[in-house]
């Protein structure tokens, strides 16, 4: 065990305390987010991160291990972020077509969220991880690209659609839009929020042009 | 003057030749933006650019003064090869609908060519610029924006479309779906690169479950 980190673990109240609410891990994956996105993953070392977070640098490696390691975090909580708010509400809702413009809208919603913005948009840089923790992403990933897809070709099949998209290109063009958001999106533009919703689910249901 | 590029400077007709075909300013903007993807920007060095390259640094430095000089040429070059391969054609077709399938098409083909995906895969990836060179870039990517938010809209005209699609929600949709591609499209996957002009056409047009 690190020097710093014993003796951060000779304050047990705090330690306890810390690990009870496990928001100290999110705080410094939210952290690092913000300083990988600001300076570059490369240039930012884990003595910036453990001083943002005005943690020794013991501290810090008591709840991650290398900066690969946080890295691999703050993607698995981007798709967990994903996970609860999108899939798990739309798994719940029975109707197809209800269950795919909840998902368009409650997947902007992440992307154009204030407090997740800075984890989600790490899904999408190409950073070097390690094969093994990269598998595992990418994993997560493709399951959301089914789920999308299945989702659509429910759609198509309820509406008796004579649309000849295939589910899975549909799916890919879908999420392109919505993911693409945070390269353009600015809370100050003439977009806001709900005009996305509304913009984008006419176009992937109707077109934009038709 | 660096001392290696005096040495350089000292064959002139190396020099002259090298200049004529311009050719070593984009065979370096080429491997630097490999040597970016694969290792990180950071963690690339305008040393590690000269040894893939077999050059000098002074050799290189003959080209560009500094790795921020590096990155903004490959951004204004993938702005480049857009224009000339997209925009430029696309002007000359005077049929709003064909200029607009022509568009997606071209688009679809220059984020798919083997030899540019490197250098405009680079447009998209937050890499921290001077903020005199990042606004020049960002001018033009809005130039692109406004280019295809006019053309919608001319289609829409000529079509008469009743859709109630914005024509700049809609350009950022389409530019979403096709600088997505990028992050899913494999060269042995099921979908090939007709496949995806002829299906994202359609989506734009008519919508993937209409």
């Amino acid at each position: 065990m690190p020097l710093e980190a014993k003796a951060l673990s000779a304050i047990p109240s705090l330690v306890m305390q810390r690990e009870a609410t496990i928001e100290p891990r999110q705080e410094i994956l939210r952290t690092a987010a913000r300083l990988f996105q600001q300076q570059g993953y490369d240039a930012t070392s884990m003595n910036d991160v453990a001083a943002a977070l005005k943690l020794s640098k013991g501290g810090l490696y008591h709840h991650f291990q290398s900066k690969d390691e946080i890295l691999f975090h703050i993607m698995s909580h981007a798709m967990d972020i994903t996970e609860e708010r999108v899939i798990n509400v739309v798994r719940r809702i029975e109707n197809p077509e209800e269950r795919l413009r909840t998902l368009i809208r409650l997947h902007i919603e992440v992307v154009l969220s204030p407090e997740d913005r800075e984890i989600t948009v790490m899904l999408h840089e190409n950073h070097p991880l390690p094969p093994a923790l990269r598998r595992k992403i990418n994993g997560r990933k493709k399951d959301y690209v089914h789920f999308v897809e299945n989702l659509i070709s429910d759609v198509q099949r309820q509406r008796g659609s004579a649309s000849t998209a295939i589910p899975r290109a549909a799916a890919f063009a879908l999420l392109g839009m919505i993911n693409w958001i945070y390269q353009w999106y600015k809370p100050e533009g003439s977009l806001a929020g709900p005009d996305i919703v509304g913009q984008f689910t006419e176009i992937f249901f109707r077109g934009a042009v038709g």
